[in-house]
């Protein structure tokens, strides 16, 4: 059966009663049909202390599939028939990736939250008020340019990109404001793809609807001809454009197959992004739940990494444990074998492929936080190859715990479960990776050194006159979001496995003064990604009834 | 007080309650929060045949303002004052008009369906699922084009554009797919408002999923090399498209401040598409109701007309009665007044403005309908001139009736819908304007000297070659839809009053067989519009509690 006949085969709980897990009443949902909630803002303020949490990462992403939203779905299903009150909070799923190649993102097999059709096609909205805020805001932009331009702003320097929920690379350079004088003032523009728009970050970070208008206040739009930079306070629409995310700042409920509660709130890409769920969602999660599993985009290097230094200071909280999503199959790869050979046995290749998890392992005990690895077990695992991923996770002083997730939900993982509840029950104490005063240079030299193991930094002509001005304007101070291909721990997507001696070169610094951190641009990451010769969107179909298949 | 206070402070009933109304159980619709549901496809299935239906419209609109919605919610609540089941069948709101200057479009005082912000705003997310599926198809259009283009696509000859659902000049003309070969094939491109989309119109005129799944088949996007047509059949995404869409097409329920149901549903402007919303929502208000009060855009020379002659075929029933919304205001700047001056009585005037009523009045009569006019009354008109508007419809055997709706709700719209009840009590012969078997220059004839009271047309070179290939292709047996300016009934925005002895210039046709429909461009009119000086969105406001307020 493939995943979607998995999904439509269950039968759901009514999203009350999901409600009713987390000690939520009816009126303190917005329900979105019978099986899909926004819950209200504040609703959890009775319940003020955090339960625990725990963070799901993986090691650098393969085409032979790692399947951590499956690992985290699988986790809190098994801790919930551990009887623990727990929650899963999740990303959003894109549009993009959905139709193009990577498809949804809502676990697998028997580890899946639903209704997956829903939740990977438009959910409850929130990419769509996103793209519609971001593009509002363009539209605004190039009204007040063509209106007077009082504010002086120079339409070669607007920083400001619109967006679209697609994978779609004809967007990326255009050049718009063409035909006639009535139609605009032309110049350079270009689509990003909503989940990497400053507004998305913003959501993900507000704390509440006076923090969204603060922030969104502070965005910097682009500079004026004199090179100073312009906000949206400054243009006045602040408001405007907050009204426009009232309902898509509230977390979204919904279940797994098993009838966990699953919190699925923002969903920011991690190579290009912040990679993290949003803090309403998680702080939702941990007030409302004693185990709160959530996960972070891509690697540990991406994802995890962004966790640490920029979603847990505002948050308020650092993760209890962390769980390494690995697979014998994907380690395999790092280890140079070739994707139609991943069903042979080959141990050799698994222990050199090893040294990627073995990195994640050491960037993210930096930490100062507990990990466990989690073995995604896949059909074509041999018994020998996950003795020896096991072995060599126990040389390295790690607790690892083979994982059947797909094929068993939440009773495929009751032993990851048993040890992550060991590792949170004991004290630890978080060591940040950087401090905000240090310079913006030593901050992204933390990150290259400490998290991706390489050796330093190189930076474009236009990288040093940015981090010179930068530092004019008083944005040093800010946390770093690298953008950086997921493939690799270094910056050229060929380099899998543990590259070391590696330099990363930053192309290019963008200053998100809402989101509140200062995007670091390495190698070729592009922020609109493109359709794959046969798209996803080829194979689906939609039967007279409503029925779905075809979506992965 | 202003029309969000009024509306903010009125106690809604729950949507559940407001469903009861029309006989439908909580499990027939899906909430979307405790206000706002989507009614389920074959909700309505049991009661097999059509209640009475009602068409407001109205003259040419001017600056004055016309209140067509407003009449439309306040004779509704009239109907439901006087123990009639009645349902209101309106449009969505745009948001791009929202921002920019119209304002939104949820009646006004006391006359309004609720809740207005939402309404206004995302709703239930409809526009941005036909934004989502319009730009999905744009961007597998531009993916087949860069992937090798097997089936020859002419990017010089590409129909399908983009769309947003946002006012934005500076998308009109544009250039994509620059930057480098990576980047897609560069090609003239643009964007128009989502509710000029033809996917908009296939929404509102599709019958059931099936029927929506067979029209987005249909849909030509552009032509290969060789002049041939190529559909999205042929690109092989009907499905992908369509489930984008499976929500979406399900009508929305709301109610009036008088807590009367209203399904609104649907939403392409009369100027640049066919003005008139869902053919499903109206068919479920019918079948639901006793009277459907529904209203279609702008003038009666557009979305009058576009009505009788593109929806009412689909939908299977023609109107028992059209109600010609006029203001003095209005009539006295169709007369020649200045709008600083319309305070002061001038009957003179009023006298010469009534010649555009008139000619809407005859326009409608042609149709073989019973036509009530409603004088929506406003604060500045005097008693004189009210009288005189009733007596200058009286000698012209129309009923007419003056509705003091703002101020008064349905109270303010009882007489009218007496006289309401009274017309459609009648039994009439409904007279098309024209035959599907007739040429496409015939049809465009027809309603020029029929409907606008003109002499008649003029092709460009374009055009006139258009004709002749539309007749090849067997596309000429289709309804016409117009696109021509809404201020005259001419395609000169200036000419205002009645204008005679005009005639229209035919710039463009375009094929939308998904809609099945051609569209006919005439004058200058845009199918993007572009934000004032100081657009709507710089009044707008948003408390931290979530409270909006400057939205109308």
């Amino acid at each position: 059966m493939t995943d979607i006949e998995i999904a439509q085969q269950t039968k759901m709980e009514k999203i009350t009663q999901v409600a009713a897990k987390l000690g939520l009443a009816a009126d303190q949902i917005e329900q979105y049909g019978d099986y899909k909630a926004k819950i209200k803002l504040n609703a959890d303020q009775a319940a003020k202390s955090f339960g625990k949490l725990v963070l799901v990462t993986s090691i650098n992403p393969t085409p032979a599939g790692e399947g951590k939203s499956t690992v985290t779905v699988g986790l809190g299903d098994a801790l919930a028939q551990l009887k623990q009150k727990t929650a899963i909070a999740l990303r959003e799923p894109s549009l993009g990736p959905v139709m193009g190649m990577k498809g949804g993102a809502t676990g697998g097999g028997y580890s899946q939250v639903v209704p997956m059709e829903d939740i990977n096609l438009h959910f409850t909205g929130d990419m769509h008020a996103l793209t519609t805020a971001n593009n509002t805001l363009a539209a605004l932009i190039d009204n007040h340019i063509y209106q007077g331009n009082h504010l002086n702003l120079d339409p070669r320097r607007i920083l400001w990109k619109r967006v679209l929920d697609i994978n779609d690379r004809a967007l990326r350079h255009i050049v718009i404001g063409l035909g006639s004088p009535t139609s605009g003032v032309p110049r350079e523009d270009g689509f990003d793809i909503t989940v990497a728009s400053e507004l998305m970050a913003i959501l993900c970070l507000a704390e509440n609807l006076a923090d969204l208008k603060r922030r969104i206040g502070r965005i910097v739009i682009g500079y004026t001809y004199d090179k100073q930079p312009v906000t949206v306070a400054q243009l006045k629409v602040t408001d405007a454009i907050s009204l426009l995310l009232k309902d898509a700042i509230k977390p979204n409920l919904v279940q797994t197959l098993a009838h966990t509660p699953a919190i699925i709130h923002g969903g920011p890409f991690a190579n290009i992004a912040h990679g993290c769920n949003s803090v309403l969602a998680t702080q939702t999660a941990l007030r409302l739940a004693d185990y709160t599993v959530t996960e972070s985009g891509f690697g540990a290097d991406l994802g995890a990494e962004k966790f640490m230094d920029i979603k847990a200071p505002v948050l308020g909280k650092t993760p209890d444990a962390v769980v390494i999503v690995a697979t014998v199959r994907a380690l395999k790869m790092h280890g140079g074998v070739a994707k139609d050979q991943l069903a042979t046995e080959n141990i050799p290749a698994l222990k050199t492929g090893f040294a990627n998890l073995k990195r994640h392992i050491a960037s993210m005990k930096r930490y100062g936080v507990p990990v466990v690895v989690a073995i995604n077990q896949f059909t074509a695992d041999t018994a020998a190859e996950l003795a020896e991923l096991k072995a060599l996770c126990q040389q390295n002083n790690t607790s690892a715990s083979v994982a059947n997730v797909w094929a068993k939900g939440g009773t495929g993982a009751l032993e990851l479960a048993e040890q992550v509840l060991k590792l949170t029950a004991q004290k630890t104490e978080f060591l940040p990776l950087y401090q905000p005063e240090m310079e913006l240079e030593e901050k992204i030299k933390q990150i290259i050194t400490q998290i991706y193991g390489g050796r330093g930094v190189e930076f474009s002509a236009k990288a040093k006159r940015q981090l010179r001005q930068f530092k004019q304007q008083g944005w040093d101070k800010l946390p770093v979001c690298m953008a950086k291909t997921q493939y690799s721990l270094s910056d050229n997507p060929k380099l899998i496995g543990e590259p070391t001696d590696f330099t990363i070169h930053v192309r290019e610094l963008v200053p998100k003064l809402g989101a509140g951190f200062i995007v670091v641009l390495t190698g070729n990451v592009l922020t609109m990604p493109g359709l794959p010769k046969v798209p996803a969107a080829a194979k689906m179909a939609l039967a007279d009834d409503g029925t779905i298949s075809g979506l992965y």
